[in-house]
């Protein structure tokens, strides 16, 4: 359970510069407002008799700040961007250089090259400086201009990178891997005393961070993916007995899967990793699909790719020659469990099988992500100038917030089965609830 | 300012049958769950010290109830779509109708055509039985498949046909002119003691009723809207002293013309209705544009159509053959006033004037909205099997909520000049506040 | 060598109905003109004096003639689709069906489901009557609403469907396989001395039909193409050493890799089938890879799915459990086969594969193949409808044609690595031409 | 009548110096062949016993040449592009530049600013050195990089900047007007005895110009235009008796309305500048669309800018303020006279006006386009390299031509109401012929 203490966010110190920002402290005045530290979002606004209002349990609210702890006449800023490409990583890289660099009048705004490959001189790519000319149509192309890396680097080299760069923010963009390394970053500078802001801004195309309603690149994996089951409907109903098995993202959560299903509204079933499923026996998946086929003559799949990873691991995948498991990925093995099934019913099938991913995570952003990547950067902005640090931008309930990124990497969000959003998943794929566990 | 009062929901009367939705009353259990009565919504979610929690100040929340007023297999439901065109109408009429028939097992299910005209026989144009089959592609159309009408009926003729009809629920798709309608039929329902569930599905592309966070069709028409303005700006790039002048949708809000600005990051002035300005002065619009173009040669303009109304008034517009004041377009009008002025300054510019106003409304819905227009609609479905009326399906802080129609209908939303959003226009822009009396 | 003979094509009989068009004869009287049978198009119209004009070679032109040899009101024609997913199948199925119903006044036009077996009785899939309501949305649909399949039925028992349902005309809509297909009924129908016009239109998406110079969908797939290589040139970008490898559609001609190669203009490498490559050695693929790596760190490599093929079966695929040589996949091999060297070499690489094909080919028809399609079915129901039989709609210089369709299938269409195409593909990628053997 | 004289294309002269393209001059060697300047496309490649082949008539074939007129390493090159915006036009200045800089080392390329404005001095727009960085992805954006500007400049001037600048080669990019004036300066060069090519690149997404079977940006234009007739199909279903009436480009050719009617196939009008109509009569426009919506209830328009021109003149329009007769534009004419014709009839209409031009020739260039400026540009390189002077690349029957410019521009090109485009416009939206005078 959350405790009030874990929300606590930290500052590196004292604030003393004034906003350059043209904004006022008074409501009503037609300008708008700076946001007090003591600006609170409630963790659960909704309520009833059995669960009252907590009081105790609140965010800090993102925004910006009348007092900054940064000159921006002394201040330089570094970006960095990590994982896997994610729809919206140019418009936030450009929306971050922007608000620094006309609004707040920060001058040193650099891109770091490569994710955290960057930070360590060892691999020779040095940071680029950013400018207005760079970064104009960036917010068009989909990937990352500065490049991206998976993987770790040392903290203390890293911080030791920072300190000789004279860097006094650094705006980390990734998923649950990536924040870790920023906390280990945050608590490096903190050992040294340093007075270095680590600003997350939280990336995940799958949409799996804790604080986080929405992360950018999910909406544009959406669109492309509605796309693309608009495609398999075709093929699924363009044979006889078509089956159209579609694998999406999302590793330990189910939110591309559901969401891309009740976006096409022509998926029959929809497999996430969050709800455990038999193939097999009364209740099993490949009955059901051969109830299906035999009634309709077609059906959709989409299958998340971290679905059922219990089947594939008891499976005859054996292990590799070092003797570890070999996980095998549930698309290949969903699919040939299918073609089996109906080999043995003496059922002929019309197998389909997309793969889309790369397709999918390469995509500029759409509007709606292009919308939030805007909000998010210019809020992130706002906490450095502010001083925050070790913190993740949070969303929650429409709202940004602050959050400690201690908190964020705790655990990852999954999608409840209790949701409003697997609800309607399954009033409209139509699928049982019996088959799943 | 709202009282507690203002928020109760009305209901037809007691709710004695099951409902045939396989939920649970019990959390954690892995089944989605019915949400009871007394579950509500903060108004104000956040907070300070100066603003502190007003806990009596709350939504009744929206949803699947285990208690159902009317029973499915003895209920007939209709459905009306009203004013102008809107991205989404058609998945809302889909999801609508699979939402009565899969899940609550509703078989008598009827679309009116053409708007209000539709509940008036004088019309001749008698309602249309909708199936799975005439529904089954539509979520890909733009426009409604039932038609729509501008204008009112009287609700004593709306209510007859109602009685004649046997119809039990009327969802109202529509705005704040025709919520004021479905209230009128609503309390002309209530006065003749009839027992007719009456649900209002909140449809502005203009994103303009209140307590309605996004309405559907909003973000399809950012999206548009984004093109065209990339388009205005490949435009004013184009030729020397290149301005591109957009009139955007937003009769009386510019959220349309802000979140399209805010998308598209290439405009450099954006005018909404909630903001006056000043055309000429030391503050003025047009010494402002002068200055722009002098500068960097080129210059894109959002323009509301509802906005700068006070400038156009006072114009030369005169009036007509009955005595009325003529209300002059703002699009031409400030186009006029540029090139008069430009012409008067002797600046030679390049003027593209665009006026995209149906291209945008009648696309079909995007991603987004398919996504919102899906839930918003197995919501209305819920609240209106519960016996639910007079009540529009609401959403605050990305909560569905029941809120009374009178309430909704009270006053329209506005932008606020303090919002995050305005911050974030004034932001990417770089407008002056200055030109904004 | 093609000979005049060859290029006859046959009529059922003397024509004796009037057409109901509303054409002339007479040029330059503001109306359209119907189409002499002795008007002929060139097989060569460019010349040099080492090629002289061959006026004995030409095809006969495709259009509307003055006398039919089918009465109207007397014919009942069917339309099948065969093979795999291609963009435009629905838009043909429409426009055929338009031009025989509006136009020409034929009331009876029937869809064969699910390709040749729907023409086998066996397999118990009557063929749908077709209506204005049942086409009037499906051209914006991918797929095919009629269904398809692959594989052939045994023409006698085709014929005999064709005489027992009384069918005058059938248009069959496929590539290389499903006109040897229509061939086959052609032949069985001569042989009986029946007057069944068996139309072809030719659909391949990976353009490759002899004396069809652009088959519909072939545009549509490019386009989708181009957004996939768009999104593999950001994940090469995205990572150091990133190479993106893109498998496209294609097997035995290399006409969507070359030109989504230069829809994109993003590609550093494009392996079609026509040009044998080899892996190693001097000349080879793999140290030209390297060097582009070492020199720009990036590459886009695209391979039709055809490429290579000499490469893969000689490789470590083996035989299978009946002692078939397994045929390797060109993508995964290549894929592979750069590991391995980039291991060698001591290069770290970033691959990222793609196999997008179902997503490519089930998109509906984009605009250049919905007025491909258009023209096509209009020009084969005038064939029709003039008793041209066992003919392939052709174009040639973009001029349809009739083609026998026993000419039609002697040869697959190649591309030329001598053609004006290959030589902008060397130009685009500035791929050597040395690694082609 | 065209003869044969006509035809020959003008060369500066002599040509010493070896191509550096890896080509050949063997056929089925596996390499590109150069094309030699006696290969020709024939006039009129179809034929009949009417109209026989007439072997004297034909057009020089464009492509490399073996022997080249400019020696690569000492020449300059030039492009400007002129005119109202058309997609594609950052293509052919992309292609354009790489066939130069990467396959003929050309090494100087510049790029005229704001059309023929930037080769006139006295404006103050220097030419801008292209470079691989600069347009590296300017094919994603449309409009131009750099700028145009409508109307002349004298062709002395222009061609002392020419040889101040030491300029060789100079590519006209542009429509009628532009090309009239690239004659001028090819003229004027001609006139001093120097040595500068003039290549014209047809521009125009009208797609009029002779001998140019297709010109890009046309088929970018139906794209877009199709999307906006889907929406005005809704708006015409959306209400009772709703008429949506497009207004599409094209001033004095009806291609654009002809194409995006069939793209489309959801219009039911097409008025074009060829074909004039009668408003009112027994075969009048109105009496027919009246017809329409009585039966069908609704009805889609599609009406070429340049369409009725004869109507509107008569009009009640008047003559400004010099006494020139003021031209009204057609949309809003037929918009009025429409509804003033149902006013008098007395039946309500919901009329719904689109004027979508600069939304429509703003966009980026879609696949076939950006296919069709790639080839247009290479082959304009051919041309240019081998000394080719006062010649446009025309396109006919899918084969690059060169055009000598004076023919081109000796008239416009205009869509027959006899060809197969027009029949099948006729065929798509059942518009009787009967209204057309």
């Amino acid at each position: 359970m959350l405790t009030p203490n874990e929300l606590v966010v930290r500052c590196l110190g004292q604030r003393t510069v004034d906003s350059p920002l043209k904004l006022s402290t008074m409501r009503d005045d037609g300008i708008g407002d700076f946001v007090p530290d003591d600006a609170r979002m409630l963790f659960r606004p909704d309520f009833s008799p059995r669960d009252p209002i907590r009081a105790d349990l609140s965010f800090e609210k993102a925004g910006p700040r009348q007092q900054l702890f940064f000159d921006p006449g002394h201040t330089t800023a570094a970006i960095v961007t990590c994982g896997g490409l994610c729809p919206g990583l140019n418009n936030v890289i450009r929306s971050v250089f922007f608000q620094l660099h006309h609004n707040y009048g920060v001058r040193n705004v650099v891109g770091i090259r490569y994710g955290y490959r960057g930070l360590n001189p060892v691999h020779g790519v040095p940071p680029v400086r950013l400018t207005p000319e760079f970064v104009e149509s960036i917010h068009k192309l989909g990937g990352t201009v500065l490049g991206s890396s998976r993987g770790a680097e040392e903290p203390r080299g890293m911080v030791d990178f920072l300190e000789r760069e004279r860097i006094n923010i650094l705006f980390c963009v990734g998923g649950d891997g990536t924040q870790r390394g920023s906390h280990a970053i945050a608590e490096e500078v903190n050992r040294r005393g340093l007075t270095i802001a680590i600003v997350g801004i939280p990336k995940t195309i799958d949409n799996d961070l804790s604080y986080v309603w929405r992360s950018f690149g999910y909406y544009s994996a959406l669109d492309k993916a509605r796309e693309i089951l608009d495609g398999a409907h075709a093929e699924a109903k363009g044979v006889p007995n078509g089956i159209a098995l579609v694998k999406l993202m999302g590793r330990h959560a189910g939110f591309i899967a559901a969401g891309a299903t009740l976006a096409s509204q022509e998926v029959n079933f929809t497999l996430i990793p969050e709800i455990p499923f038999e193939l097999e026996g009364e209740y099993g998946f490949l009955p059901c699909l051969k109830r299906r086929i035999l009634n309709r003559g077609h059906a959709v799949i989409v299958v998340a790719e971290g679905a059922g990873q219990d089947l594939v691991g008891q499976g005859e995948a054996g292990t590799d020659a070092s003797g570890n498991v070999k996980l095998q990925d549930i698309g290949p093995f969903l699919r040939d469990k299918i073609l089996g099934y109906f080999a043995r019913e003496r059922i002929s099938a019309g197998m389909k099988y997309f793969d889309p991913s790369y397709v999918i995570r390469s995509v500029p952003a759409n509007t709606d992500d292009a919308l939030l990547c805007d909000r998010l950067a210019r809020n992130a902005v706002h906490a450095a100038m502010a001083g925050k640090t070790d913190v993740l931008m949070g969303l929650w309930y429409n709202t940004f917030i602050h959050v400690p990124i201690s908190l964020a990497i705790r655990e990852k969000k999954r999608l409840s089965p209790e949701s409003e959003v697997w609800m309607s998943v399954l009033a409209s794929t139509g699928q049982p609830v019996q088959f799943c566990r």
